[in-house]
């Protein structure tokens, strides 16, 4: 409980020299350079005005410089969280209004107070559940909702809608109405950005730039394009013709406060800032983690969301909405060499500077550029080979997936988000109900034991050997019973039944009561019961009962020595499901999976 | 898809002998004597007339006949169910309205459907998530509120309450109004009731009875009881002295119809349904198991749903209430010598006579005999023994059993059984999320591998093997992560690293993920990664990826067969904790439950 766990600027700060401030200068004049239109963008995205977005990049950054473990990850506004903030926020009240961007300040400062209290408890396991085709497939959603949510911009059209289906509708019907001028300069930004992303690092390294430089100044794209907007509309006055612009932003630096206290809206608001908190910090944790790793590094999840939780309280005092750490503005962050998270306090001083004296050049940027450079950085995030794999891999996963996209899709984010995480809970819980068993047999010359369907084993007709592929719990321990009691009726010369547990990492109450029942059942039918390979800390909780006392065999260390001692009483034979010794007239098992069980067929 | 799977009867019908029908009789006629006293109290339990009971006792016992599967079960009012249905209709309208008889109603009805519905589509796993001590717990804390809810009828006064607090409150405070008749007559209904439960059994067997008959009259007591309560009323016109009585009890048959359909009122009562189904499915098959089990016999759950699916539907729409089978009447109907589900068609038409010729003769029968019989009967129904031993056992079982209790008796049945439901499930998902590793070696002299910490083993210090104790699934991946990694830094002497799976059953998307990048960062690392042990599913999804081409080391079918390639390279040496070629320097690993990964102490 060192005070430098808490404080990883206590870590870093006194090592800090000279180079490292170059360093981390030189990153910071670059992320401020790229985060000023993206800020100004999200803030759009959110329905917020566009200094917000800008206040949420100044003092937020500090507060993670001194809390945050991850060493380059840059804070600030996302599009994901750009996206629920308003999708939270419109609940409360319309966009525009003062108590929707009072809404977004409450969901900040909340979603701060739930990662810090996350973080004070070690609760980052708690992301854990989010699987990873889950939130794969929650930012795949999201991201072509986004895009499509400004394709409004771009047209200059007034369409909006709450799922994907109501926004191209809308598109659909108002298309006619498209905004010409418009149409050129968001379209212009959009094949423009476009180029940029694939073809102008191809472009700067052939004339001769180095691959860092050419990857950092191709990531510079829509400053470009902001520029080149921002000059169009001044030298042609297109805001005359209908293109909108930004407009006045106020010069000012953030307002300091607490967002005003109304127990019926934070109440409102507490799930939608609990789901915030939780994306936000498993899309940065995964970001940092990946840079992480390239430095031989590692992030303390539990740190990250104290420095995730301070950055988003700090926004919340100070006018801005909720953050997180982005992956496109920390990747350049890391190839322009930041060394410590003092380059994100050096970024905020540059936007602080920006919103005093850059603002006013900001005028006559039209929002299309801004639409285009969100759509162009959101489709990066549609990742449709990933749901492809996933298809290939596991149909549960895919499952998932599938219902994460879709209800993200019809029924907005947060509705998405939490039917993927329900469903691939009840999935996992599904799949655990019905486990696998099988009947095992040595594999010849070995002291293994294998499954008699895949491998060619010796078997015994009167000691049978079921290796049970599951912990024992309440959901599975019915299906154990009633597959050892179908058994007892199709293997008649059954006189003992080893059940391998070196999968069973866990007997709970309900799979202790029913080894109690499958003993005294098989004892009544004359059939001894025994376990084999069961682990240290199953035994241990076994100790505590008197299943082992009434257990009619015995509990063998390793199943070799079971078929040895078991072997006196029984003549090996080697298994041929041709001339089974099951019953015919028996009834198939319940368990369908358990292979040699049924009778012949 | 057999019909007579649908039909049990087609199956036991054709069968039917003169002899199996006398045995058949014999049992309905004491089973029919012990149902009438039964049934007019859990009808006053659950609020309702007392007729309600006895209509319950006759339709729905004709449908179980024909489409239940368990032989010996009797169908009809039981306590938990009549609690239940008092608690969901009180939430409908007041005790005692035309509403709150037609609630009840719609709930047997709906509860008939959806355990219809979940038969038809083979759902009855889903009740293997509700763990034994949940219900365990749920059936004990139900006990003490029922216990407690009939002790007003005992002291005569009017003392109601929603939890077991409210109610000792308010027998608290109402006791100087108790009215001594009332108390007299149940005192002494109780008393007897008791004495009968434990004394009267071995006293019958002293007088020579054998103990099947002791057993069958024992459980008649409370029989007597209201004959001698009612002739005590009668003869000392003891209603008129403040003894509540049963009054009367119209002489009709139920009335046939459909209950009246309000699509809020339905959707209303649609989640207390289906919770009364689900306890009553897992009631009844627990008793019908218990009793199949006796004669060497089975049933199937699936159809045990369509069974009593069948006897609610019916009692929906013959003026009843949710039925289900219960413990004592059907432990009656066994010892009585039942053999098939006719034998509750008899009782079914005794119950019919019994309406028809028996209700005046009840008019005098005193509520307080009837609360008497209740109280004794649902106290066997708690059971603290069994909390004592899952406490030994399961400290997570506990605690769900805790919450279940604690939820129920502050809270009331839904929200305590819901509680236990989905806190059980919690625990679960956190104890597979925190899986066991144990760093293993081999057991001298054999080819068996266990861990080094529970056993004297040999290991290497350049190959080392982890054996992972539980499925890899999106709550836990990154925890393996962190291990391994934390591992590499621990031991700078690794060369390579095997990765035991027989505890792994399953890997979903997220744990292929993890593996994938354990490869990759163990190969960067100069370690290469080496499986064994994998069983066949888990196997034939792997190779239906890239990991299998990627992995750097290979895929053992045996640990022993690992040690054996690797050994070449690396020179085995005794394990010893006190000369760990560990690095001091680093930091230990998240997983403290991963034994000789941590650095020195």
């Amino acid at each position: 409980m060192k005070l430098a766990n808490y404080f990883p600027i206590l870590d870093w700060g006194p090592k800090y020299r000279g180079e490292t401030f170059a360093n981390d200068m030189v990153a910071a004049v670059i992320v401020t350079i790229m985060l000023i239109p993206q800020s100004l963008a999200y803030a759009l995205l959110a329905g917020l005005p566009p200094q917000v977005g800008l206040y949420a990049s100044i003092l937020p950054l500090f507060a993670y410089a001194i809390f945050g473990s991850a060493r380059q990850l840059a804070v600030g506004p996302v599009a994901i969280l750009s996206l629920m903030t308003a999708a939270a926020a419109g609940k409360i009240a319309a966009q525009g209004s003062a108590e929707y961007i009072e809404a977004a300040l409450i969901l900040a400062f909340l979603s701060g107070l739930i990662l810090l209290v996350m973080g004070l408890f070690r609760m980052g396991f708690l992301a854990n559940f989010l699987s990873h085709p889950v939130v794969s497939a929650f930012i795949t959603a999201s991201g072509i909702i986004i895009a499509a949510s400004q394709l409004k911009h771009i047209l200059g059209i007034d369409a909006g809608g709450h799922n994907l289906f109501e926004i191209v509708y809308a598109l659909g019907t108002k298309i006619t109405e498209t905004n010409l001028p418009t149409l050129y300069i968001g379209g212009a930004a959009l094949i423009f950005l476009f180029w940029v992303r694939g073809q102008f690092k191809p472009l700067l390294k052939k004339l001769g730039l180095g691959d860092k430089a050419a990857t950092i100044i191709a990531r510079a794209g829509p400053v470009f394009a902001v520029v080149a907007g921002i000059l169009a509309v001044a030298a042609m006055r297109l805001d005359q013709q209908g293109v909108k612009i930004l407009g006045d932003v106020p010069k000012n630096l953030p307002e300091i406060g607490l967002p005003s206290f109304a127990p019926d809206i934070w109440m409102q608001l507490l799930g939608s800032a609990a789901l915030i908190s939780l994306i936000g910090f498993v899309e940065s944790v995964s970001v940092g983690q990946t840079l992480a790793a390239k430095k031989r590094d590692r992030i303390d999840p539990n740190q990250e969301l104290i420095g995730l939780g301070a950055a988003s309280l700090t926004a919340g005092v100070s006018s801005g909405y909720p953050v997180t750490g982005g992956l496109a503005r920390s990747a350049v962050n890391f190839d322009a060499g930041a060394e410590t998270p003092a380059a994100g306090a050096f970024t905020a001083v540059g936007i602080a500077l920006a919103t005093i004296f850059l603002t006013p050049y900001l005028f006559y940027l039209p929002q299309a550029v801004l639409a285009a450079t969100i759509i162009v950085a959101v489709l990066s995030l549609v990742n449709i080979p990933e749901v492809i794999k996933v298809w290939k891999y596991s149909k549960s996963d895919f499952a998932a997936m599938i219902a994460t996209i879709f209800m993200t899709l019809a029924f907005g984010v947060e509705l998405g988000v939490t039917t993927g995480v329900v469903l691939s809970l009840l999935l996992h819980l599904y799949n655990t109900s019905r486990p696998h068993f099988a009947l095992v047999g040595q594999v010849p010359g070995t002291h293994h034991f294998r499954n008699v369907n895949r491998h060619a084993v010796v078997t015994s007709d009167c000691a049978l050997t079921i290796r049970i592929d599951e912990s024992l719990y309440f959901a599975n321990a019915r299906f154990l019973e009633d597959t050892v009691y179908c058994m007892l009726g199709n293997r008649p010369d059954m006189k003992h039944l080893v059940l391998m547990c070196p999968a069973v990492n866990r007997i709970d109450a309900s799979g202790l009561e029913s080894l109690e029942a499958i003993n005294h059942r098989l004892k009544d039918a004359g059939v001894t019961l025994h376990l084999s390979e069961v682990k240290g800390p199953v035994m241990d909780r076994l100790k505590k009962t008197h299943f082992l006392d009434e257990l009619t065999g015995q509990v063998f260390m390793h199943q070799y020595e079971a078929m040895q001692a078991l072997d006196g009483e029984c003549v090996a034979s080697a298994f041929d499901p041709g001339v089974q010794t099951t019953n015919p007239e028996a009834s198939p098992c319940p368990s369908k999976r358990l292979a040699g069980l049924d009778p012949a067929k």
